[in-house]
């Protein structure tokens, strides 16, 4: 099974959640749909086997969500949403294009080793959504685009960053979003290292730059520049 | 439906292959499964189903196939020895690691933009598979990410790469294998162009060099500089 890869740090606290009462039914069912969905994919999962997880008769099911269609909505928009008010947040106080690039990259990160069961839903089912459920949830992903978009052109007018362009946005969020494959909070290096080695990566590359070049000695192995 | 996407130039072709008689019974299962496989997911799709696509008896089916999964390990296991087997071809008549690097980047997009079906099916399904059917894939993908470590290791040899840790490797791969969420074979811009682009993303990172940002009108703002 594919979730076997994750661990569930916060299956735990959901179940404690639960347990007080805490946790609505609603929500309830939007993390056991979260979890099937991840395991064996939207279409494989039932409405009924959903109902049973969630410990939950089907009409009231139902009464709740709608559709599976509307859940698998429910549940992607709510991540993107989540991802991003915590982008925006971690931005808000912070000056300078290359900081603020370098928090946008680490939440990304923690984000994705939080939410696991909801990115993986979100990445692999998203299309699985039609009319007006994928228009609006590919609205909150361009928005989440042009939070990083917005950082790179404001390091432009720094005159720190060389280009803004799309196709550096798409390759930028293309290297942090597919982490999720590999990604382990219990790993031996920590999210938020690997998060630095990354926007270490995307602020200067993997070529010495020139006129460094004859100076081969002089170049460490591991670059660790302070921006 | 997910694949609805992609546009399928390979389909005319594998069908006068079809026609032609040139396409065995195993290949034309194959194409099929990766097709309903990329669509709607591999737990969803029933070996019935198959056949039926394939126009082929569900005895036959099985004769030629094994088992479900072991549908999706040969098709799998075939889309990851052939991006390797063209990953090697293009980097052996090379010298230096940046063009080698280049070429690879090339290779990598060009694969992806053709096997879109096999692409999806990988990403998403590969986890489906257990034992020494995952363990084989899992080791295919390894020697596919060496050719890339290789590359980066040879041009820090060089003294034109400044680091070729795994983390670095991760990286590079990581935003390479995402642009199959994107990457679009008739979009404005050509696959080989994309993966221009991100190679000098890579290479040199967005961050103006230290002793380039004070001299800030002479900086482009789109970067293409020569390797």
């Amino acid at each position: 099974m594919r979730a076997s890869r994750w661990t569930r740090d916060a299956a735990p606290v959901a179940q404690a959640l639960l347990e007080d009462g805490g946790e609505s039914t609603r929500d309830r069912i939007l993390r056991v749909a979260a979890e099937k969905f991840a395991q064996k994919g939207y279409h494989a999962t039932g409405v009924a086997e959903l109902g049973d997880a969630a410990g939950i008769k089907r009409g009231a099911l139902y009464y709740h969500i709608g559709s599976k269609e509307d859940l698998l909505y429910q549940l992607s928009r709510r991540h993107v949403e989540e991802a991003l008010t915590r982008g925006r947040a971690v931005t808000a106080d912070t000056t300078g294009a290359v900081d603020k690039f370098r928090l946008l990259v680490r939440e990304h990160l923690r984000t994705l080793a939080a939410r696991r069961d909801e990115v993986i839903v979100v990445m692999h089912e998203m299309y699985a959504l039609t009319g007006r459920r994928a228009k609006e949830l590919n609205k909150l992903r361009s928005e989440y685009e042009q939070l990083f978009a917005a950082v790179l052109r404001e390091g432009v007018d720094e005159g720190v960053f060389t280009s803004a362009e799309r196709i550096e946005v798409l390759g930028v969020l293309s290297m942090l979003n597919y982490t999720y494959v590999w990604l382990d909070p219990n790993g031996p290096i920590s999210v938020d290292e690997i998060a630095e080695r990354l926007t270490d990566l995307i602020l200067h590359g993997v070529r010495v730059p020139s006129g460094a070049a004859s100076a081969r000695r002089a170049v460490p192995r591991r670059r660790r520049l302070a921006t």
